[in-house]
């Protein structure tokens, strides 16, 4: 058992998770819960897929195609709550973002390396939300131009774990990530 | 194969998933993401625990302790997204909902039924969220007058399967739960 009361190590465990969703589709960090604003002021939560994640900067990413509502809340505030709940680990990670919407040339080298057969979750038509007739009256072209990178950089840790006792802590940016213990 | 293109049926595997969440401590949806605002206009969003859905009412609920900022948040502002994703049926839920905090007498029926074990997640002291010297420098008696249900009325039903082919619907309690198919 490594040191329970080591707030570093706690944040690295946090990380190592996260790192872990980006390369491994079935580990449970891969698909957080996205939680925006949106322009009436309403809470808004949906499933995306962590793209990238980089302790050293404290930013993680997530692509998503630019018609979607996400997008629409995200340009009237830029806040986003990133969560993952870690069942086998009974860890859960919140992330505090600030998101920029990358697209064009700045999304570029996200795209090349997003598999064509994967392409095609960016350009739903009619635009993704749009009533329909038939369950399935849309069609799926991939469209250069609707896919962005949400470059979240993270202002905010709040990490638990539900052990024999439990633990939390919280990590901010501004004071570069030294961690103070929470009652959980 | 069911048939794919049924509304209701899609709706009824929605709530299934649900019920099953409150059934069983080892589903997928007995632990959604609970997405609020807080009062300062930001996106929050936590692991909950589900305790109780009933499709004939459209109502979920969770418990709480009142002194946790998502009580905070509600008092704001009553809304709350509900998000489950199961990964094993690749269907995302997402409840919009009006949340009323029940306490003191309206909260008994419920406290009652909570194990003793388990009344201990109601009373942490000092309040959660509290910066604390030490990793385990925290008590967690249990307080009766600590505990709420959070009775979440559901206004919208957004779900999505993503199968060989996508299929996505929204739900209103204002049409009677009819639904319209939308693109993914």
């Amino acid at each position: 058992m490594s040191d329970l009361g080591n707030l570093a190590a706690f944040l690295d465990e946090g990380w190592r998770h996260l790192q872990q969703g980006v390369a491994d589709s079935q580990s449970p960090a891969r698909y957080p819960t996205f939680a925006t604003v949106s322009p009436e002021g309403l809470p808004e939560a949906r499933t995306v897929a962590l793209r990238h994640a980089a302790q050293a900067e404290a930013v993680v990413e997530v692509h998503t195609d630019i018609l979607t509502p996400k997008v629409k809340a995200l340009k009237a505030s830029p806040r986003a709550a990133i969560h993952v709940w870690i069942p086998r680990s009974q860890v859960q990670i919140r992330l505090t973002t600030t998101a920029e919407i990358l697209t064009g040339k700045a999304a570029e080298d996200a795209w090349v390396q997003v598999p064509p057969t994967s392409r095609v979750s960016y350009g739903t038509m009619p635009d993704p939300g749009t009533p329909i007739k038939e369950v399935f009256g849309y069609k799926k072209p991939p469209v250069r131009d609707r896919f962005a990178v949400l470059h979240c950089r993270v202002d905010h840790i709040d990490l638990v774990h539900l052990g024999e006792r439990h633990r939390r802590a919280e990590y901010v940016r501004s004071d570069g990530w030294r961690g103070t213990w929470l009652a959980p």
